[in-house]
């Protein structure tokens, strides 16, 4: 069984060695790093819960390429089932975190280069799809975390890779060996970095023929020679940095996004999964974004869970769970979150098989998901933050809690139902922080907004996908612009 | 093969006689009266539809009481896949009929009274199910369409049925025979009630013990002694009357709400389902508004999309199709709409089998569904309101634009883009004034809002389906309050 | 005193001889037309309380013409307390009447037409500004109603005036004489026409250079040779005819909208008040615009009251009052109807003096109101529509209710609340229908959507009026990007 | 004249000696405290403005008292007029200081106090008024800064102050001396305490007759004994420590909140301004909450106009500023920015005079001011999050640009349009985030919602200012239920 213990992982990483920056300094034994070890936590969970009886329907499959039973999250979907289990492990690990767990990425990137490569090779007679299972294999057999990289730095934002003044603006390549390709250039936002294994890179978008060099797919190890990392700040960051473990909000879990920099690194032929095939850029950026949609219907569920179980807590701390306005904007949340998710499960139960066998969304309802979740979210964390009062925003530290002068004092303005100790609603109160305008909001809020793409991509594909002409040709049949032929009775 | 044609339907309505009232007056052959026809062709076209070869699959099941192939709306569900392709059926002749085509309710009224009286059965030892089977048998072989009937006229809404001042505010029992019962009241808003053969009668409400003669359910035919129907009027109703082909919006089809007075009727034993089991009416009354909203997640999407084309249509009819905030708007539209048919799917993806063999669907997202359809409906149609401009409600009668004399004027300033005639735009027009403020939006609008059950019946179902004590302990186990048992790593 | 009395009003119609059609045929004797006169009526309300001593201060002003008290609608408004009165009296008049009762379009164009012919004079030492003030105080000293005529028949809409195939898609000068003006042309959607004495037209819109004879200004009366008024039709305008007055909703008043036709009709010198100055048809155009924006902060805001009252009365009517749902709606549509007041008031309070000395409201903050009346009444709508029920649009006919053997049957089952008459209900589902489905709803809707200018129409001027580069200053300051020269304290 | 400078005002705080804590430590200098310091420069801010000529009108005013210019920051509102400036002071400061500037509390506090205080007088023969004016006096003299305090710990929210188990939970007298009173408590959620000069006391909320301890109302120096402030968190806040000045956001300014416990405080007859009156608890609390819900249309208003600044600012660098929909979402921005103004200016121009002299604002229109306030800046917010792009959650630290080695590389792929330095992107996205997450957000967002009042409190309001009755039988009379005396013709 190629099952990793959250042990073994975190094992791995403190084995790796790479060119990391944090504040304007180099950053070693990454892996303890306070400010790092809760995106590690939470990529150790997707380890952990794969282990678990409990969960081991959702959180594992059986692997079409090895018969083994492998990490969903390496998993190519094998039916409509397995689509609607994806959101099911993403709903589930949202809820056992409350952040982004950063493993989606990668499962996401390899379903689309599974069948695209396939793609590829029918069309030109390439051996993309072959090396392809050969590394699939590979990062299913020793359980790898591999994070998936689209977006490029891209420069000016009203012009194409092959105008920028910069042609690293979009990761290209720059030198062509009888080993391999050296590329240059930068992902950024690359959600769970640094507590992967691996990093599968994709074009960011629909390539012209004359941009072939922009137009490369490849996989390697975190430790290549020439990356460099520089972790990206979030909001309230360095509350990790405090000790405490009330101030933070969540006291384990946090997500991770980081600037990688590709400084002129080395690729190897068996590494490389597309090289100018521009004609099927698009297609690989469509996929890939299309599961990666699908995914947010599942994970910023599980996400809303919690808020929405924060939410409930704290007015039942501070003794108003029982205003029927209360109760109403709760509903209100759960009738948002279940929409979403209703969205991640819509356009799983739709999806298709692919010419290469594994299964693909349904592209349309997968982008009508993220359409909502750009919006949702934001709805809900609003009605959050009119549950818990404003005590969030004004509390003092946990340090000043503990004072042993005024502590007492502070403690005793703050306690709210006799029976609830006032830890708790501090705690409370700080996850409700966290999650609205701290570390996890970063996820909850703003990934929702711009991750697997930003709310007008989102629009665009649902006008190609939509079919108006149909809609308006039935339009013309009802009113009598057109002939009803299926009128036949007297 | 048992499927009739849309022919052999209208005839069979020819040759009903039924107590009927409109404006007033008593109807005779109101199969051709020109009111009521539009909404004869709605359900005709459910038969049309099950013919032709190109719906054959979503049009038809093959029954698990006969093994003969039927019409699904008179399918009881073997599988989460029928439960898809109810939706799928559904939006088709929203698309077809763009309007309510009635034929719904009773086949949800099948499969809630199918399996709630399996469990009535294994509880009580009643022979209800076996009863239920036959009629069933009955009803596919005939190819019947059969109206469900819950709504009570319900009196004071502050107070249940056995509080009423006037009993028969709810439909109740007022003489036992040994042949059969007596019943008494009235069902209101009654959807595709004289379109159809027969009436299958289910209570209302969760029905306190003391409350044992409302807790009946039982089907009959629609000309059975002492049945009185009064003709519901709608907005802008009289139009059918006029005799053109324009005003009315949409030339063939329409819905129809009829007041179903039970004065003293007599149902016979074999026909009666349940009577009396007061503690499955809530049962009953959960599982067949569970169905019903899943079904507004296929229905009200396929007019929907009418309504899309029909603003597309005139948008680019009158020259403004290109205007990006138009294009956006459609977009919008478009959005939620599938936003809404992905509740549809989802909450039939989830389903699950019950205990007599046939599938229910997700209870928790057929009523997200249905809480969505109370609003998104509205937005459409504020939006198709927009894209129109004011001309849908300014303009001159069908008639002033045949008049001899200002016919010309009329048609000169009506007219917009050259190459578009000028009676396009103006049925184009005359459609969208039906589908939101005509007799479609009747169907579209408010049916949406409170078909079904109101939106406030949906808010407390989601309070009892979502499991807030479980997101509460996420809340607490993320922020410390908890102890966190995954963790178990270092 | 120059008030007339509503009698004199309508008798001033019934001796009006006009060319109209409707349904196809000529009326004769309009004013007592029942689908005619329930508009009559409304208009005649802004007589009958201007009389009243009780609306004096709202509804009456002191000329600044003549210094004699005249109507509020005939006065041009000499302070930012005259534009708030002017909203104070739109809103008292659209709870008065429950619908569009017409009278302000031409107040606004009185108002628009005076300070743009002041500045037009000033620019080229023309005089209509002199003639504009003759009209006004005969205007003023018989108390007319007036129509103002802005919007064209348009044709194409990617086209302006001068492009298009028909020239007369937008009204223009076809002949010029020595006394005067021959104009051919169409202006649609003409609210509250020919229960006017006089129209008064303005140009559609920004005028090219080369469009002059489309930059015409100027005022006839309604019985002026060539011209031909065909009434639009409305949802549900038929149920006038019917005889009842329970099924109309609204027992007595009515909107109204009028194709009017311009077929070669002559103006007087004496009545022009623009002519080829297309310079100034960009400022006609926006402050009529303008001013009819900040009118739908009042009228509407009157109309939405008469509705919360609707959905408040049916609610307890039906027993459901108290519930604390219904509560948080009604509290929801008084929130967002008082927001539109609040918008109609701001651009009052925040008017300025023009250089020919009456005043303009703030023109951002009109379009700001009138954009919200865009959306907010169609949520005001669906609430209500949501507290009805649905049995206004599944009730029978009046005549049913009245019918000697089930009259009985259908009052016994339309019964609610013991205290309730039966008839109470009904009325008030029929209001509730009225206006957000039939006659009313045109005014209520879709007029607030379109009237005044289409939403797209207020968002171009909302760019043009916010100083973006200001914010944007404004933000690089407080970033760092640019000085602070604020800030001189250490 | 009376006006301060800021560095008056500043070394004024210098001088004080306050019990502060902050991190569990006594802070000494806190004027001097880089966590501090930005907050007393928002205050600052209203000093140097108030001394500038171009905002003489209005930033300051003749004060009724002395015949003096004041800072209009303590100033009581002489008409409609002055209410509608604070409004327009508000805005301004907003759009100088890009947070909340946190003067306003004590204005409107002086302002509720000040005509409260004369209505008890009136009723009781106290003498509160005539000790207030003297108070008043010395405030405007001095020019200082007054702190409104209103918010108590409150315990469990579903109990009164005089049931809680500690009876501290609401600030109380616990002592009546010949001088004075002692008092106890805490007031929570206090914005702009401890750059102040002087607190305002006032209860929380109506209080019931046994609660007369309650009932107090007094002012007190910052530096009396027995005051402990401590300081609340707020999100990143220790970005302030850092050192830098990109990272922060706002390179000078932000918000404060401090946790105020009154412990055994001795306050000295002469300023005590109710003492027991539990009936006029409730006519404090409700106009300082309708003065303070005004003021929310103009702070948050002002900055607003800095976050629509900041993302048109954002989109013009990146290249994006052209594309259609980002030309609308800012519209759509400044449309809902503008419509709270609307409401602050419509509350104040409907603003009527008091019995005490000074006005008072609409107080219906001042609580729909507010409710809109705890929905439109999120909004706002979501929008400028989409238009920003992902990179404000993801950048590297301002240390990281700076590094020497990888600095350059960061640089490189941070640059957007050629002509735009990076450093430029850099700070406006840093802008952002802390407009949006950061410290700012909590004043623009969570502020938004509960200051001045939480959601419900302005829908109690709502409900209770509304004329229901007055609707229904509007609606009543149109329908036909009620007799319509106003028609008289024929």
């Amino acid at each position: 069984m190629a099952l990793k213990t959250p042990q073994e992982y975190l094992d791995d990483l403190r084995k790796m060695k790479i060119d990391l920056y944090m504040f304007g300094e180099k950053v070693e034994n990454y892996a303890d790093h306070p400010i790092i070890r809760p995106s590690i936590n939470a990529m150790a969970m997707t380890y952990k819960l794969a282990l678990d009886p409990e969960y081991e329907d959702i959180m594992t499959a059986t692997s079409n390429l090895t018969g083994e039973k492998v990490n969903r999250f390496t998993h190519l979907h094998q039916s409509t089932e397995d689509l609607v289990k994806k959101v099911k492990m993403q709903r589930l690990l949202g809820q056992k975190t409350g952040c982004c767990f950063q493993r989606c990425v990668g499962m996401d990137a390899f379903n689309a280069v599974f069948n695209t490569t396939f793609e590829i090779d029918e069309a030109k007679g390439t051996k993309y799809h072959e090396r392809f299972i050969n590394y699939m294999k590979y990062v299913q057999e020793k359980d790898l975390a591999v994070d998936g990289c689209m977006t490029d730095a891209r420069g000016d934002r009203s012009k194409g890779p092959g105008q920028q003044p910069d042609p690293d603006s979009y990761l290209h390549v720059v030198e062509r060996r009888e080993d391999g390709v050296v590329v240059r250039g930068c992902k950024l936002h690359q959600t769970g970095m640094i507590n992967s294994h691996e990093i599968l890179v994709m074009p960011n978008n629909t390539l012209k023929e004359d941009e072939k060099e922009w137009a490369i797919c490849f996989a390697i190890p975190l430790d290549t020679p020439g990356m460099i990392y520089v972790y990206g700040r979030q909001s309230c960051d360095t509350r990790k940095l405090e000790g405490g473990d009330i101030d933070i909000g969540n006291k384990y879990f946090g997500g991770q996004e980081v600037m990688t920099i590709f400084n002129d690194v080395f690729v190897p032929w068996e590494r490389v999964f597309m090289d100018g095939e521009t004609e099927f850029s698009g297609m690989l950026v469509e996929r890939f974004a299309g599961y990666h949609r699908q995914s947010y219907g599942g994970c910023k569920v599980g996400v809303g869970d919690t808020l929405i179980g924060a939410a409930k807590a704290i007015a039942d701390y501070q003794g108003a769970g029982k205003a029927s306005h209360v109760k109403d904007k709760i509903i209100e949340m759960c009738h948002l979150n279940e929409t979403l998710y209703s969205c991640g499960i819509a356009c799983s139960a739709e999806g298709r098989k692919t010419a290469a066998g594994n299964y693909l969304i349904d592209l349309l309802l997968a982008n009508i998901c993220k359409q909502n979740v750009t919006r949702f979210p934001y709805e809900i964390a609003r009605l959050a933050q009119d549950l818990a009062g404003g005590y969030f925003v004004t509390m003092p530290s946990e340090q000043d809690f503990n004072h042993p002068e005024i502590g007492p004092l502070v403690k005793k303005y703050s306690a709210s139902r006799a029976e609830v100790p006032v830890e708790n609603r501090q705690r409370m109160l700080r996850l409700i922080e966290n999650l609205t305008l701290g570390c996890a909001a970063v996820g909850y809020l703003t990934e929702s907004m711009h991750g697997a793409g930003s709310p007008q991509a989102q629009r665009i594909m649902i006008t190609r996908l939509v079919d108006l002409e149909h809609r308006k040709q039935l339009a013309e049949t009802l009113c009598g612009i057109r002939e009803n032929p299926d009128i036949d009775w007297k």
